[in-house]
């Protein structure tokens, strides 16, 4: 069986803090290390990596610590979310913290070039607003928008995605739908910034995940991806599979009925699990999902949806997905 | 293979309307018809019944297409709920409209001796408020326990199960969670009253319906249960299997380990589906969950449990349930 | 004082059944019924109202009827969300359910012509899907798009407007959000066809309602609105002013920062309340609505957006909208 | 006019951080520094202190920089959601770990007695499970209740209060619900455990806050209360009144309608906004909402709660609390 490949964003292997558990769930992990966890898992061939790296660690180090576990870099996320940028990157109501939080993204460009990774991945996740009142929504949208376009036409060799989720941190998170995200790429005039589909981020907005990949990809925008899973009401950043399975599958479904070649991600926070147990579990499941879509009877499939027949739908789609794992043990 | 016995509620082989389709999504069923439908699904023992029955059919009527189907009766719904209800049965502000709803209630309670069924089942659905400030709340559950006490005291003979569900047709409906019903049958203190779960209402009111069970069980309150789907937001009664595969079968897990023996009972409403095609897609996906059960370690999970160790248990459930539909196409 | 104007949706003054109260919350009313209540309300000037009309009822009848009242009708709304259309409008399946549905909205688009209303109101409530896996979405956005160029180019001296919904009675409803809806006006390349944004389907499905505004002002689609309230979680349809005050209050402090000129419009269901009052209470709320924008400091709160400062903006917030029923019981 | 006792939780003082600021929202503040600026709002008499205290902080030095601004401890609140806690306190898989959070919350009963607090607030966030399948319910609900029955029973001379939340940390926290509490607390058997309901979090929980309140009352366990606000889907801990100005106007009249005595104690995790003027606004607000209480027509409301009339309440509540700023900006 020949499987897709698998890759994660480099904060799978890390430890985390919350605003309760402030001393953190572990002790902190530098990004040499969590890079030594990520190959451990076995199956990961690509790492999205925040940036900067941990205290002391350049580019270099990185390189070296990659190529010695035969890794690539898929993406580079700037940390433009800390305390510097709490009230936004983008959308700082203060144009120094604009140009502070540019000036972090230009770097992470640079580091793309230099580890020829995909993509600079935007994740503006203080960008918005908490409270009703607080913000004009049109100088909001304005300020998103622009400094997209300017980070974006800065560098026209590389490419950009911007992963959107409804909240959190912010109540409201600018870049909260794959809808409002095509639409504000259409007002940067720009092709070189697209979308990255976080799975849980979608479920979370009440998005079928499945129906944002298709209009992603039909928008030409769907750049990458992250999957994970959640209970529909927060960004819980679980294993995929434990809980939503049926959408998982039809979210891999549509990608592959369009014909999407990339690196199937993972974006998960194992707050209290084993990281190394969690990757490889996430991708023993995804390895049934793609037998599973093997296994999957197209043809009937297309006739059942041609007359929006669920039923149908769901028999052939119980027939693939509950024996996907039979005879693997 | 050896099976569970399998119910439905009657109304999983009615049409419905709702608030915009006030034309019904298909033409009027009545009460014998749907058994009919019923007993057409094949593996259905058991149905539980909506009091009054359509025009005409008499219990005696009733009984007959019973037996002529060899169903039995599980239990009596009455119709508390319709326009003479709309501000509620044992919570209505006007003792007149108590008075009539205890009189339909009693009459179920005669049918359920006639048709030899296991309870009556109160779901008092416009029990409760839509508004702040609308209700005096010390007030509400004082009707609502003491009514509920007066109907089980009269029928000593019978017993009695609540449904609860958080909300809809009320925005709040009085019996909205397993601890809160549980709190109120102590405050009634009797012993023909307890609880019937329904699998999407636990769900719709983010309890995990397997704990729920288990509160319930350790109560001695667990008494009868329906299964079906929806996105956690709403009582979508869709299709069991759907969606929340893991959940569903943890539910079952919780009642096989503590030894609860009972109809596994639908609960859902196919608008715009066939009846009997989507009763029998549910009962071949039960029959699935069924065979996971035989199928899990039982001990390796109980292990995995005595650590939380939710990765160790995840393994153990994917490889039983990702198998259960193996070479039954 | 001089207010805006008010309307209503005629509905606001019908009876309704849903899936539970399937005898209704009150005996039906007819058309000419449902204006005369309106009408009693004494500050509603424009109706919206559901086509076909009640039994019996023509076009002549309805505009006597209005002229009687001296009340406008604001829009035609077609019902393609019955029995016929339970399946879909623009998306069922079946082309000759499509032919159907597209027969009743130029029926519709003719009476907005004889009753000079601003437009057809296009609420495809059935359009959409409800399982995983039951259709294709790429077709269903086909459907959706072209059959909505296809009416709206029909008819090039009229308006048309999408009102988005995430849900209900489908769950998921294929015109789910603002930015979605105008992404498919975008697709379908016409100039007549706008949204109606409703207060509670934004907050429904977690939109910021007047950040939402904005988004279609600044795209020039907002060219209508409703009024009402929710949990947030479901679309309730209550009394508007009875859950968030705040909120709503934003959203017409940004159509009023905007210039936007309309009717302020409710679309509300009191499933148990008395109509007349319901309508009432709801515009006494909306006059201090209308109050406390006179009263608020614009000055001070465009400084506090200018720094995204969310109390300051709070306090002056707080002092308008806590002020606005003085001296007025 | 003569309000009540205000409080607030010293965290509301804190500077934070989250799964993303890992840096933090500010530079860190000490307990010390903390009282200082909750002395600084001027209002507040009480506080609830986190225990430990900062580093090299004594119950000494708390006491005296209490005494300097004439503040009172209402409660100590044992840090038993850390590291070492990270899977849970009382319903730790670990018994060495179960036994350190037990030393924590003795010491913390021991500050509690030094500085005269009313009670020891237990909020043991990490208690309960993320995944399906993790845990045995049974076992899980045994540890619950026997560790909080030890604790209580060890310190027969004071009182212990449970904070009860939905969620967060974990996906599902074992105290979740009012109704759960409870009846967990009548399993314990003692009489010195009680409930805190926090306002937000029945919100959160889809709870009425105001119904859990009379709830309480009527099984004699409200014996303190927080308040804040959020969104209803998470636990956002914003500015009281900031959203659901009528909700909580319905949780003070409840409490005052049954003659509940006590501290209106915020708890606010100002992340981004001046803690000081934070509080301060809050105050405001809630002296708005003492006034609202004495202008409501308590008798008119009494009287439309006695027919469930919710127009005619809301018509009552707005009246007094849309006239509650009036004058005194």
């Amino acid at each position: 069986m020949s499987y897709p490949e698998f890759g994660a964003g480099l904060w799978n292997f890390a430890t985390y803090v919350d605003r309760y558990a402030t001393d953190g769930y572990g002790p902190p992990r530098g990004t040499l290390e969590q890079i030594d966890l990520a190959a451990e898992v076995g199956d990961i061939g690509w790492v999205d990596l925040n940036f900067p790296f941990s205290d002391g660690v350049s580019v270099d180090d990185v390189k070296a610590k990659l190529a010695e576990h035969d890794i690539q870099a898929i993406g580079i996320t700037p940390d433009i979310y800390l305390r510097e940028h709490a009230k936004g990157a983008f959308t700082n109501p203060d144009p120094a913290k604009r140009a502070s939080a540019l000036a972090i993204m230009n770097e992470a460009a640079d580091v793309v070039r230099e580890l020829g990774a995909k993509y600079v991945k935007i994740w503006p996740g203080q960008d918005g607003f908490d409270y009703p009142f607080q913000v004009d929504y049109h100088e909001l949208n304005r300020l998103a928008v622009e400094g997209m376009r300017d980070l974006a036409s800065g560098h026209p060799d590389l490419k950009f995605v911007i992963e959107y989720k409804p909240r959190e941190p912010r109540t409201h998170m600018f870049w909260g739908s794959a809808a409002k995200t095509i639409l504000g790429i259409q007002q940067m005039g720009v092709d070189n910034v697209g979308v990255l589909l976080d799975f849980g981020h979608a479920m979370f907005g009440g998005e079928s995940p499945a129906e944002s990949a298709q209009m992603l990809i039909d928008a030409g925008l769907l750049w990458g991806m992250d999957v994970n899973d959640n209970y529909r009401g927060w960004d819980d950043d679980m294993m995929v599979g434990s809980l939503h399975l049926v959408e998982v599958f039809e979210f891999f479904h549509v990608l592959r009925r369009n014909g999407w070649e990339g690196v199937w991600n993972l974006d998960q926070f194992p707050f209290r699990e084993d990281a190394v147990e969690n990757a490889a579990l996430s991708i023993r499941f995804l390895k049934a999902i793609h037998r599973a879509l093997d296994a999957l009877d197209d043809d009937g499939l297309a006739e059942a949806q041609s007359r929006q027949d669920a039923l149908a739908a769901q028999r052939i789609v119980q027939d693939a997905l509950l024996s996907s794992m039979a005879g693997e043990r």
